[in-house]
């Protein structure tokens, strides 16, 4: 594998699977050139990775490979599956390296790599908490115990090193961990050996890990513990993804992170397999998810008791879980699913995820996060330095350092633009042809989109129309009206034979949306929320005067209005209308319950001007109430 | 203290606390021959006592007090805490001998509390967990392993034998325990001896055993125990009731069970002591949990993370976590504080804990259990015959089986009637006289209380207005309307030279009420609950054609009429009233999210019938969907 002649740096390599319509477009072709994902990922390479590795040496996580391999004698630090914040961190560095040449992060990952290699046994097995007095409950407790787990992430990291560096030395670490685990568990029938892992990701990596190298078995091996589950290997529940055989699953349930990294990666499968009962869940479970179990936000996982999906329409605002990983999770299995076919659902849900479920998890400074991501807050919620369970922190780095393999997609017919950002790309054609393309765009505040083709020859291109362009798109190739289909929610396919220097103008109106949600979710009856392009708004106190959000309401008829502040939150477009000011009545203070007023004694309130800002923004300024579902009346 | 020539079955006996107002009436003194309470109590004593008596032997909680009597050589069964399961049996059957001979009851209490005393250690120490191989961790670990719990609730036990029976036996292992424990833990200073229980219960018996007993010592190491809170001896969480110094806590926080148990034990202590810093607190805490915390059932501790309350305004309504126990909590601290000056609010909030709190934990045939209780649900919440944890069934027994001791008090001046029930008393008054007293009521299906005095001299007579009764209320005496005020949420003062066979004539107009909630509480915004009387309703799908619930929308006019019907859920009275069923429409199936309608579009729905059960008797039939708090449309 160390002969390949170049890097190949995409997370997701459906360039042969035989079941994917879309094929991957390498991170290192596209540039972000916007004022929006550029700054963030700046952030990320100077800001952020340097200081996730200050903390991963300070928390003892690296000092735990160097105790492995004999170098240090001090005792195992942390939790049991802290090797894979490691391995995270060093994955988000090889994306970061692979559209940068960066000397200082480039002698990080080479020290981490070689502390990583170092801690390996001699029969491949890898895992510091095992070692030395731990050695020989290896592989004893699946369910809990996190070991393949952190073995996925190892592969994952040593994938991605591998295309982002052309350096195989990690890989062939990875691959040596995945061939004794592909040596040590076998068929069920040989119980000794049969498990499958209480958190999924094993899955995922090891498919990758077939693609990389060209290697079957990986991919069987994952098929295996696929198939192991919901047969009372690992205990039967619902958190560990085992309480039914997978294909059975009717719904989203458990533990939420688990459960969208396994599902991501059965749909790895089926893009090798295509086998259908895999697919047909997976439809039913996205679908599940979607249309019952999925915050406005893209967030999932609404549950505090076992990081867990709910009840259908149980979506809690304030006390909302929704995980900074399950939303991540979600980036990732949409990405998926949309590599399938290239049908547009799975991409509207990844840009709602990523804009304003994955981005609220990370601050502006970038150097604090949240776990938890409510909808609506007092104010004490507020983002930490790190966690003891610190699986968002790298987590979030990795899906920005990865984020330009997001925007395109290439199909044997042409093109796909997914996302929109000012910036350029160079696309390989699976003809061998490459094409080049400029996005002109103040994209996610504008809605005005062009794009320059430089390339030639008759291609399709596919552009996205997002689901909340609901009305009023429009495209034009070189000043003429496009003829074709412009559905909301679906890709415009513009098929012609292109020449250099052709000028495609997208428009993609961008009102402010008052978004109502199903009524069976109890908290937001009565409440709309705010939407204008891709991002989801909040009220929060900072802007609006002291108010407590709760008592803010919206007229029936309120006219908002978009305006950018530069100057504000790092330079965002704003929401401003007017509304009222309804605090309770008096004669509340000391009464949770009341006979009901008439309507016509109920309170009118004051006048006032409301100011909504981007919910992925929220928590950056002095601590407030906020709230996202905002009141009618 | 064997020479005490009569029981005395009062539950707390603040009959010499120097700052409480009421004094206790014996339940003894009491018979209730009403529809509503007196089946409930037969069914209690004939079905629920003796299955609950064949789930403690079945489930080796007896045996283990046989185990750490050396009698069985058997592992030690089930939870380290479940000798309290067997004490709080113990007492409901108590209190159940004291208001009737029961040969097999009394010969099942006889074996048990045999059992227990064999369990002593010579030293007092009795905890059959901490018997044999468990010897030496003994009060190693307060913050979790309930020793102390446990001891209270043997206390209690043994207090209650003594008083329902005169029998002593039990009440001198108590004494030899509390006496161990009093040499046990000393003051702060002497640190290898602090310390305080994680499961606060054991201040209240302790305060009890020092009444029973005339032994101030027990009072003193009550005081400690709280006094010991918020140092940080059992690390210092809310959970355990350590985050703060008790005096200076400002809200309710943590485990629900554990906060309404050391507050009602913190009552005890002011009643005893009349600490100003002590009183202060608990007024603060019981406005804070009843304006800002407490289900319209008075339901409490919200949360299922942690059993706890929540956020002020934290009231999910299908994830109420309302453990029954905490219901039982709330009846036990407020009518402690009842008892210190007679204020009224806290009987309403008795009144209403007990009808809608906790009486829903039990089922009609008084075999199955709640332990959540929420206030919607999708009709897979059902009761149980037996829990794991099984702290919630013998507690609705022993609150059941003690219920006559609640109804009325005496003071100083005359007699105090809390709740109203079909039934006869005869009460001692301080000076010696005794008053016989009947009510003739169908409560709680209507509001005339007719009460007949068999009594003579000049007293005065408390009848509580409940804070439901919001108009209309009328009291005659002897056919003349009485002039005093008839403020709701108070007691009147009927003062008097009363004459053997006086008529006291009560109306409490009983309207269907609409009541709404805080507008903070989100999901109750938009919605009313039913309630009649003291009595909270919900919506079944037995009752409505089966309807969802939620689905069931009531115009802003509804006009409910109040019907018994004697066939149904063992006689109630259901509340019927014109609705309109306003499903999703069909757009709603693929979707959480859209863009809102203008409310001229919104569907209007179709007229229905819907009827209202009350809540107490829900889950009684087939499953299906329930909600309390019902849509305003």
């Amino acid at each position: 594998m160390h002969d390949q002649p170049r890097p190949f740096a995409v997370v997701v390599d459906t360039s042969r699977s035989p079941h994917a319509r879309l094929r991957p477009v390498p991170l290192t072709a596209v540039t972000l050139a916007d004022g929006f994902w550029a700054p963030r990922r700046r952030v990320n390479r100077e800001i952020t990775l340097p200081s996730q590795y200050r903390l991963l040496e300070e928390t003892g996580r690296i000092d735990n490979f160097r105790r492995a391999a004999g170098k240090v004698d001090v005792p195992f630090q942390g939790r049991y599956y802290n090797d894979s914040d490691v391995y995270k961190w060093l994955e988000a560095v090889a994306w970061t390296l692979a559209t940068g040449a960066d000397p200082a992060l480039a002698e990080m990952a080479g020290t981490v790599s070689a502390e990583i290699a170092g801690a390996q046994r001699p029969d491949g097995y890898l895992n510091t908490y095992f070692v030395r007095e731990r050695a020989a409950e290896r592989w004893t407790n699946l369910r809990d115990m996190h070991e393949l787990y952190c073995a996925g992430h190892l592969i994952q990291a040593a994938i991605a090193h591998h295309r982002a560096t052309g350096d195989d030395r990690l890989l062939r670490v990875a691959c040596r961990l995945a061939d004794h685990i592909c040596d040590h568990f076998g068929p069920l029938e040989e119980r000794e050996r049969a498990g499958t892992s209480g958190h999924p990701e094993i899955e995922m990596a090891l498919v990758e890990l077939a693609r990389e190298t060209g290697e079957p078995r990986y991919r069987e091996q994952a098929l295996f513990f696929l198939d192991a589950r919901g047969q009372g290997l690992i205990g039967g529940r619902a958190y560990h993804q085992d309480h039914e055989p997978f294909r059975e699953l009717e719904r989203m349930a458990g533990h939420a992170v688990r459960a969208v990294y396994l599902n991501a990666g059965a749909t790895d499968l089926y893009a090798e397999t295509g086998e259908a009962d895999l697919r047909h869940v997976l439809d039913r479970l996205w679908r599940n998810m979607t249309a019952r179990q999925m915050y406005v936000s893209g967030s999932i996982g609404s549950r505090y008791e076992g990081e867990a999906f709910g009840r259908d329409y149980e979506l809690p605002n304030e006390r909302a879980y929704a995980e900074t990983c399950a939303a991540i999770g979600n980036v990732m299995w949409s990405w998926r699913l949309l590599a399938l076919a290239g049908d547009a659902r799975y991409a509207d849900v990844l840009e709602t995820a990523l804009y304003n479920g994955v981005l609220p998890g990370l601050s502006l400074d970038g150097e604090s996060y949240f776990y938890q991501n409510p909808l609506a807050d007092d104010g004490t919620h507020r983002r930490q330095p790190w966690f003891g369970c610190a699986c968002c922190p790298p987590n979030i780095t990795r899906l920005l350092a990865s984020l330009p393999g997001y925007f395109y997609s290439c199909s044997d017919a042409g093109l796909w633009v997914h996302l929109y950002a000012q910036g350029a790309a160079h696309i390989p054609l699976p003809d061998g042809r490459t094409v080049g393309l400029t996005q002109h765009t103040r994209y996610p505040w504008d809605g005005e989109v062009v794009i320059e083709i430089e390339g030639k020859g008759t291609f399709s291109l596919w552009l996205r129309i997002p689901g909340w362009c609901e009305e009023g798109a429009t495209l034009e190739i070189n000043g003429q009206p496009f003829t074709g289909l412009l559905t909301p929610g679906s890709y415009a396919e513009v098929r012609r034979a292109w020449r250099p220097g052709d000028v495609v103008r997208l428009n993609l109106p961008m009102p402010v949306r008052r978004v109502a949600c199903h009524p069976y979710v109890t908290e937001n009856a009565g409440r709309v929320a705010l939407t204008r392009g891709p991002l989801l708004y909040c009220v929060e106190q900072a802007d609006n005067s002291g108010l407590d959000p709760r008592d803010i309401v919206l007229p029936a008829d309120a006219n908002f209005t978009a305006e950018f502040r530069p100057d504000l939150l790092g330079g965002v477009v704003v929401l401003r209308g007017q509304a009222k000011v309804v605090p309770p009545d008096n004669a509340w203070t000391h009464h949770l319950y009341r006979t009901a007023l008439p309507c016509s004694e109920r309170e009118q309130g004051q006048p006032v001007e409301a100011t909504a800002i981007p919910y992925y923004a929220w928590a950056n300024r002095e601590p407030g109430p906020m709230q996202v579902w905002l009141r009618l009346g």
